[in-house]
């Protein structure tokens, strides 16, 4: 096999699809985000992605079935007013090394050029530690002005000389970037040690308005719900790696050698 | 060399058969339960797996014989009522990097594949961190319904939405299911920081009866000694290696640079 | 794509030229040194280099403009005294993992070399810990005796039997070496813990020395002020990173298993 | 350039040659032994070994002078009562990743069975963590029973059931085993904190006796006071990297994402 394997589900034709990557982050604002998306406007998977660069671990899934590590790829076809094209990139992790996200990230970011992407965004949740208001802030950053405005115009607050955006979330941007596909990221105000709806429901709007599109945000605090309670236990496996882990890594020369 | 090379002992024709899985985990559970099946069954190591990616280091044996990190495969033919073939796969390592865990277990699933195996059991602990009842529980989950059903009929309680499987139990299942090979996990109910032969002795249970063989378990809390005593210096081993190591990996950006 | 890439932006034809080296590190100070060097001669950027070995993240730049991790290469002709030609290497991240700082490394100076390199500085800070006096000395190493003379002549203290030098500021001279191109590297003396404008200061004017040129150190605090303010956040965000990080490698064996 | 380089400096034809590896490793016993027998002997260098797998440094030698990481091979011919061959390993440090050590101990090993490497010896500390006896002891263990023998017969400890060997001290007797070239492994008590010139004579001993060759160990003392200064700052700065790359390593799901 091959690191990473890319299986086509359904052959597909797209027009200049907007490409949304919204892998696990922070609060799982992105990955609730677009979970939500996907299903009240009815998305269709066509590709899975699985990769030797996830962690090395499956999911215990409802009534005991096993789930692999894996991203997927949704496509949606001439919605909103503007009849757009768009590719959904969701999943239950990312690439875990540094190098391994790079590599992933370039080949999914491969392989969506394929359909001719025209546009990234990319989703995710900005921590702040702390409560946040009742209506959290949506932030931005972008590759170009040209996308810088039309996040002012969404009334989405620019981050400026403000640190980074590290993962998929940066990635696909700054590889997009590269080869000439301009995006934005979306970053949604979370405390960022909960799935926060609030914060996946802010972001939601900015998209919608960036997209011109409309999408139902009401049975999303229902849905955040239910990714907490599956996502706690998984947090607790995690945290329980991350415990035994600890500085389990490389051997040095002090050894009998 | 390659990464990871099999060396095969005994050419041997196999009828469908089953892939056990056991490597060194949670309590030694899986490993200590498969050891004793292959020693009480008379089961005859066919192959040897060595890997670049095991811990870089060899064990001290009996009488100061060195042993090298491996992975063994056994087979057993015409065992039990329904004259099963099984391929079972112990060792005193698993891969130590996530890539290498991935890259290993796909070897190895590709070679047993070789030999038309059908299904897959991965055998490993559940870690309580505490006291165990004196009969532990066997908790499972698998790739299907099909195997689910058959972990109910026999007794065993199935773990749902529940975390995960991390690696080698996770990831033979989760590389079998995607190539149509289904299976299932057995997980031996065990505190987690001693050798456990009641736990083994649990899960041997469970699986002789999902697979209709018989096992004698009588000598097993005599091998569970065996193992203790070896592993007690291993572990204070590998204690300093994590002591030594904590932290010792990348360099980072404030060097002199 | 390929893990590193290098893209060349102008093509220019260079007469045997010196190779600066100035990536991030202790206190800034090669970095900051450079940058300034690179704004006052009016140095021209022929050259951009992508790698997967950096950390897999982007920066949020002024006005919310993305910017890739990178490394840049910028020349200057016929300058100084002696009319010589320039290389000089700067950027906003080094290699993350040792194999990738080598990989990077080497890839680099095979670049440079198709050139003509002849000789290479490699610009860093020499972290003290506390308080430097006002005037903060240069240190000194190189790789070969006739080098070590140099610096001597431009009164550069020599470390001797003194630790070592990690990082890119290390490798391009010991990657050098082995291929008959030799070098010194410059440490000014720094506490390290914030952007050191006078220890740039010091080791601008020894370069200036040893190449015979001019270079005016009169904007490098308002310079070192600006660099402040950009690392603030990205430090803040690396530091984020580094707790969160903390022992999440890789898996042991006493998983699940 | 290929991650490992192996430059031959001198064309030599041996005669069945024993392969002696002693790279850095506890107390530093095995090194100072074998550097300590090179110049006795007076043995010639006929090989370098360069490679990614080191750490991305390099150190500051005598007078300034910048000395790349290095493996080194020396060869001795004819020597001791039984006019023998011998291949001796030597360097400033191993290879820094598991993967990395399995790489390169793998492409030494190939490297001299071109020579015909009939036997291998690795040397090294045994840590007790405490201060030990004056006359401290030499423990072994080997890859076959008539191996052990041989130690027996020096009178040398055979260590049993006892943990076991990391680094290259092992991976070169667990390599070479799987091909059919048996050795053994020397062990000196040391306290492991200092470089340790009362357990480096006792391995020489016993070396000696196995070897049946004689080496003076009268200047050992004064080699080790020079080892001890050169490695006080080669330590401080290893200390300084493991305290700021502690736990800088790989980022994970919960950034913004």
């Amino acid at each position: 096999m091959n690191p990473t394997e890319i299986n086509i589900l359904e052959e597909v034709e797209l027009d200049n699809p907007i490409f949304i990557e919204a892998l696990p982050g922070i609060g799982h604002v992105g990955k609730l985000a677009a979970d939500h998306m996907i299903d009240e406007l009815e998305a269709t998977k066509f590709a899975e992605i699985y990769s030797y660069y996830y962690p090395p671990q499956v999911f215990i899934g409802e009534d005991g079935i096993i789930k692999n590590m894996i991203n997927e790829l949704y496509y949606l076809k001439d919605i909103g007013e503007d009849n757009i094209d768009l590719i959904i990139l969701v999943g239950n992790t990312q690439g875990l090394s540094p190098e391994g996200q790079f590599e992933l990230c370039s080949e999914t970011l491969e392989f969506v050029k394929g359909y001719g992407v025209s546009k990234i965004f990319t989703l995710g949740g900005m921590a702040t530690g702390q409560q946040t208001s009742e209506n959290p802030k949506v932030y931005g950053a972008a590759t170009c002005e040209e996308n810088i405005e039309s996040l002012k115009e969404a009334e989405i607050e620019i981050r400026s000389n403000d640190g980074g955006i590290v993962g998929a979330s940066g990635l696909f941007l700054g590889l997009g970037m590269r080869q000439g596909i301009h995006g934005s990221c979306l970053m949604g105000e979370t405390p960022g040690f909960f799935i926060d709806a609030e914060a996946a429901r802010a972001i939601l709007e900015k998209l919608a308005i960036l997209l011109n599109i409309e999408v139902n945000t009401d049975k999303l605090e229902e849905r955040a719900e239910e990714t907490r309670e599956m996502l706690i236990k998984a947090q607790q496996m995690e945290q329980d790696i991350l415990n035994k882990a600890a500085g389990n890594d490389r051997d040095d020369l002090r050894y009998i050698g």
